[in-house]
């Protein structure tokens, strides 16, 4: 138990933790990751690549107008197995480009970067690899407050020498592609350590294949990225929203984080008995923050949205027509078509009509005394008031 | 929170219970139906219909093959707001018929009583007010249990004298249709009870509707049926897959309840802080255990299920061809098309086509050094073997 809870690092206080049930120890799931690398461990199983939509829980301070609650949604899709260096890595990246691209919401960009290379600086800097851990999550800030501040919690609350804290700023608030990845390939001091040079290839492998992808136009290789999560052991990535206040503006400034991953190579073996490893590479959506996003965006465009899908009212004129009504219903569900009615013996036609226009449902089919009489319906165009008896 | 807990009667202990988050009490989600009617009186709604599919937990001993868990999906289906009698109640059955109907679980019935007329059937014989809830539970089991039993049960744990309990059982084993209603409707004795005949009167209207819908045949008024729940106030409905163990077997024979629900009219009003009532109607419809059917029914037939919906597996049939197979692959994502590539730099076409076999991959697309050089695409029909350049 308390392994599991240690992988979330300093997340650990945020996990509902059910206790005293019947002896056994529980806790509300805190995200999609952990629970998919126990369930690979678990039955077996050493190749899978799936997408999971459901419920997370944490022990937070909600801020619901910025679309963080203490229960959401998560959407994940992982690829566990033991494949080809960064072909899986390329897909997660590639779906959070389509999806970014497909939902329209607006120019994005993708940060790539690797635990190993960022190990690899730390190394270099002279930050002894018990501080690895400490140097990363204050790296991560980088995005929120300047260097200078980062700088100093380094030196201050991290403890680390101001020497290295210079050598660290030069490398992390580098960014760019492919051609920075050869630059830092020659790197005197980063091309001599092991785990910097691997991940700078894999890195490269996997601009390649983002060229192929045709992407790499929003993606950025940028070594200020961090995240906090202690299972990535590669490739980690994080999709943010640029929000261009307006066009004199030279640089977009973020809007925060709408996606993020990375690959996970020791997470399964953590709960298999045998220890027996299954690398895995995924990529969570933010889905609750997108679609607070969409739903602002919707709400300042004054655009009204319908909240039903329902295609016909099934209205009648007169009293003493719930059977007929009734009857007709029945016939249309029994077709498919999507149908409602009011729940009233002898609604009035004015307000059955006056549903349909606050309710955007385009059609009334009518029967009246009339229509009975003459075994046809009436349909009605709510909005042009035409007519047609069928 | 006690009156929360409350609602479930003696199921309570079945809640999962959060002790000690920060001085709240929290509870995981037991069901569907409370947190709808506390939704609708915290933020002030009258008026709502609504679907509902999400987890829901039970402290419990889990029974997988019967379906049964701990954590397990339910799928509600709720009208709230005041409305005309009984057409509400008869779109929700509608809506069971329909489920059950187009799942093809084999033949079905559903079982509608009301608990106005099980409490007056009760006072008519003789048990005090405050014992309803007890005998109401003990008659639900006669649907597992010989009335022999339950009776027993009656006059032993729950104190009803054998005069009362005699009386209970005529009734309660009566099940029927328009014709029972109309029966009892002149029953000299419950005639008299003003809840009885008001539910009566209803389960009348309620049955002309179900007429006009056309699904009487599977719908019996079963005064049996009690269901366990506290909160329910009016009609109440259960429906049964019935199983038919071979044709010469004269009574089909029930494999257990997959739809549940009813009507109650003060679960809103307790949670609202001036008592406002709003009336609901809702159905629970047990996907888990529908889910559990269907899989044992395509495990018995020995059909394969396939696991993806890819269409086209993009391979190649010689080596050092990975961006051919990316730079298609992208192409067809980006049009929509459902494809798969192996995640190898060079796998074998050999293992690349027994990859499509296996999985029911219909197609391959192929691009081989010829192909890349001619700028088409070999498309192979995975089961024919035939081949088209295109």
């Amino acid at each position: 138990q308390e392994t599991l809870m240690g992988k979330y690092g300093e997340d650990t206080k945020l996990i509902y933790e059910l206790q005293d049930q019947g002896g056994e120890l529980l806790a509300l799931r805190y995200d999609l990751t952990v629970p998919f690398a126990r369930y690979l461990a678990m039955n077996k199983i050493t190749n899978m690549k799936r997408y999971h939509v459901a419920k997370v829980y944490r022990r937070d301070n909600p801020a619901t107008t910025r679309g963080r609650y203490r229960e959401f949604y998560q959407c994940d899709f992982d690829i566990a197995g033991q494949f080809d260096p960064m072909i899986p890595d390329a897909e997660c990246l590639k779906i959070v480009h389509e999806i970014l691209s497909d939902l329209q919401l607006g120019d994005f960009l993708i940060k790539v970067n690797d635990r190993r290379i960022l190990n690899g600086v730390f190394a270099v800097c002279g930050v002894p690899e018990s501080r690895f851990i400490h140097a990363c999550s204050t790296v991560d800030k980088l995005d929120k407050v300047p260097w200078e501040e980062v700088r100093s919690e380094m030196v201050g609350e991290k403890g680390l020498s101001p020497e290295a804290a210079d050598r660290i700023g030069e490398y992390v608030q580098l960014h760019g592609g492919l051609d920075l990845i050869e630059r830092l390939l020659q790197d005197p001091a980063l091309s001599q350590n092991k785990l910097a040079k691997e991940g700078l290839g894999d890195m490269k492998l996997l601009f390649e294949y983002l060229t192929l992808f045709g992407i790499t136009g929003k993606i950025s290789f940028d070594l200020s990225l961090a995240r906090g999560l202690d299972y990535y052991t590669g490739v980690i990535f994080e999709a943010v929203l640029l929000h261009q206040e307006n066009e004199h503006v030279e640089e977009p400034v973020s809007v925060g984080s709408v996606a993020g991953g990375g690959r996970y190579d020791g997470l399964v073996g953590m709960f298999d008995p045998k220890g027996r490893k299954v690398p895995c590479v995924g990529v969570s959506i933010g889905i609750e923050r997108i679609f607070s996003i969409l739903e602002q965006r919707l709400e300042a465009s004054g655009e009204k949205l319908r909240a039903t899908e329902t295609q016909v009212l099934v209205a009648t004129p007169q009293k003493c027509l719930l059977a007929a009504r009734l009857k007709l219903i029945s016939e249309l569900w029994d077709a498919g078509i999507k149908a409602e009615m009011l729940y009233k013996k002898d609604p009035k036609l004015l307000k059955q009509l006056q549903y349909c226009e606050d309710t955007g449902i385009p059609l009334a089919a009518i029967v009246g005394e009339q229509e009975l009489a003459d075994g046809v319906v009436k349909l009605r165009d709510v909005a042009t008031r035409q007519e047609v008896r069928m």
